[in-house]
């Protein structure tokens, strides 16, 4: 009932050890320390196994499976109970060396937490996923509670984590950049507009511009958000959201001081995979790749000649490479180096943002560089320009307006130290890495030119 | 020059310790391990002071401040090096108790990274900070290399970084979900429309809907994103573009079990900038709160009548407390329990989301919570619906159409577990913490209806 405000009201106190607290539910991973206890699990009804004299649930929870084994009446009462229900199971705890974990729960009391569930859109006990992706992607909410399918998020988190570590570790400050912009930040092209109280504003396409300005305050950033490409095709590598892990830092000699602290950050993000997504790994069944201590490099022009002495084709003239082209120079690397890893560098001006710096030795090419892996570009970075006028001139030789840079344009003219780095596509580094084959399996809820929802 | 491709191109494996490399740039904060040494560092020009016989410099890096001590020619040499132009100094570290950590840099040579700094758009070597905000955010990528500007932002870096650790620990996982939405989170008003790919669409009030989702599959999850209102209203406590530390965990008894986790987590931040950004809260002059074991709490409608009592004025009958409200709230707290936070519980279910859990003992008011910090709401939370006919029947009463939320609702109808959570406004917590009149102040680029750039 409404309790009526008393002249002289209080506030309690909370005293949080004296409230009564129900009993502690136990993780099915926990359960063998409580043997011949009695113990309280709560999960999904993930199976449910109803035989002549005996029932058998079993129950998941964020750590995995437990078994409950039900006599008598009780397991008649398993029909109220269908998968995905959510429910509470109090019993003891019996070691069962067939049982998942080595633990059975007996003589065990069931409640209900939700109400009873509709049949999923597929069966999600299955090991196998026996479903296409439009349908996980029509379900996410209910599809990703698949084992298999939560595992690359379970990776992605400890991808995230490894790459925080490694660049706090190394003096990095993170930072949190505006995703409403003025002005479109790598090109005019794949840009959503927003309305913007009434005027028109941009989705950001990358935090470059900020990052680069934070140099100037905290020397090494990071950031890690949301970017938005309006990618006007259907492919199975490009989304109209990605998450992107950016670091830029100050104080460098040349893009391969970037290439020196990439080369930390992946092994950082691949051991701490290793050390807190092992499960996610060997649900996956798949094998993390080393991170050699000098990843292989090619030049960009060696590389398409190569491309070309292996193919058979024309050497390339093009200022870029083509996907068939970045799996074939990953195959090589992997082959000739051993290596799932491989950096191309020297990429030609005129196919790089104005912001890059050119090489001094060679001005049509730029000290840049991608980082494929496993057959894709993962990874884009380089040196970029830290001299105003050298700004200026960028903009110029590309017909470009630098009063549409102003508040960009400014950091320079108040002194900025040679600075460079990169951006990794959380997505597709995760796709990579669990042999995904297409972006949308590794993202949450992807967005493109045709899926809005869920 | 341009290296033609031969015949036999190479990738060459980079062997990183033979490369020469250029000598160690040190940091200002590491030089008097170095007394007595040649040694090099690299920073922004912070204050220049010309004597007759001897000119000193003062050089800012990430750590501090480094004084560099020039006489003879190179005295005089410092007229080309204005205030922010980057430079490296090589020299001397020589124990100098008058200078900045002790240590100056005799017989330097200095060298330009950077062309000479324009000056900038008032004195950043002044201690206190000798502009307005205006001035401030019109110049954000340069005003905020002064250091007392600067430190909110390391506030909020360690800040978030406990946020992470405290709920790692504690069996979380990290999410990343879609910005771009088919159907606004909270309601209707304050959301930014995009146009997308032809369709409208909107940007995310909220992860809401999707960190709900997600507790049907890891059960404990936290986000670190951008969330998005179209404010209207100029106030120095609301932002079109704001962080939300969001946590939503299953399997709670009501939302006190949400409280609990929110006061570790509150508890953990505050231990992590007192442990990471120690430096920072001594730039700025403040005292950390503690945060009480149990934060003291406050019914509703007792606080309505307690501030009633302790105002004179006629006890409230609104749903929601106004913000003199909370502030006059936040004063009682520090007075009577010497807390810097409060939690206000019970809040009336008109005023709260329809997702909110009622309190089964008096339906017109919820399982939810506010929680003050120094005279503002900081965190919002409680226990959420969880059966699908709760949802029903919450959309029906408020004349809401189900359809309108079909990816929303569908979890629930496949099992989902008693859960709760609650969203920190990043900016607003590091504003209380610092002392800060106005959010724009903890924000680096902030965006409101009159701000797009810089």
């Amino acid at each position: 009932m409404n309790k009526e405000p008393t002249t002289t009201p209080r506030a309690s106190t909370r005293p949080p050890r004296l409230r009564p607290r129900p009993a502690l539910r136990l993780l099915a991973a926990d359960l063998h320390h409580h043997l011949g206890e009695p113990v309280r699990v709560a999960g999904w009804v993930h199976r449910r196994r109803q035989l002549k004299s005996v029932s058998f649930l079993i129950l998941r929870d964020r750590t995995g499976l437990a078994q409950v084994t039900l006599t008598g009446p009780a397991a008649q009462a398993l029909d109220a109970f269908p998968e995905e229900t959510v429910v509470q199971a109090d019993g003891m705890a019996i070691s069962n060396q067939q049982a998942p974990g080595g633990v059975e729960i007996h003589e065990a009391t069931l409640t209900a937490l939700s109400g009873p569930a509709s049949p999923p859109p597929f069966d999600l006990y299955r090991p196998g996923v026996p479903a296409g992706l439009p349908v996980i992607l029509d379900h996410a909410g209910v599809a990703l509670r698949h084992p298999v399918l939560r595992a690359p998020f379970e990776v992605a988190a400890a991808a995230v984590a490894g790459f925080r570590s490694c660049l706090d570790d190394a003096g990095f400050t993170e930072i949190h950049t505006p995703k409403i912009v003025a002005t479109a930040t790598e090109s005019g092209a794949n840009v959503f507009g927003i309305d913007y109280f009434g005027r028109t504003a941009f989705l950001a396409q990358s935090p470059q511009f900020y990052k680069q300005a934070m140099v100037g305050v905290f020397e090494r950033v990071y950031e890690v958000g949301p970017v938005f490409r309006a990618e006007p095709h259907d492919t199975a590598r490009h989304l109209a959201q990605y998450t992107s892990l950016d670091a830029e830092l100050g104080f460098i000699n040349d893009h391969r001081d970037v290439m020196d602290i990439l080369t930390e950050v992946l092994t950082g993000m691949i051991a701490t995979v290793s050390d807190r997504a092992s499960q996610a790994v060997e649900r996956l069944g798949i094998t993390l790749p080393p991170v050699p201590d000098a990843i292989p490099e090619i030049d960009f022009r060696d590389a398409q000649a190569l491309i070309a002495e292996g193919t058979g084709a024309e050497p390339g003239s093009e200022p870029d490479l083509a996907p068939a082209d970045e799996r074939w120079l990953s195959h090589w690397a992997l082959r000739e180096h051993a290596s799932a890893f491989l950096f191309v560098t020297g990429y030609p001006t005129i196919k790089r943002p104005f912001y890059t710096h050119r090489d001094p030795d060679r001005p049509e090419r730029t000290r840049s560089f991608d980082l494929l892996f496993n057959g894709l570009e993962l990874v884009t970075g380089g040196q970029r320009l830290h001299r105003h006028d050298d700004y200026l001139s960028a903009l110029s030789a590309r017909g470009q307006n630098p009063a549409h840079y102003a508040g960009y344009l400014e950091i320079f003219a108040h002194g900025m130290p040679p600075h460079g780095g990169f951006a990794i596509g959380l997505e597709r580094f995760v796709a990579r890495l669990t042999g995904a084959d297409n972006i949308r399996s590794t993202t949450l809820f992807p967005r493109d030119r045709h899926r809005l929802t869920p």
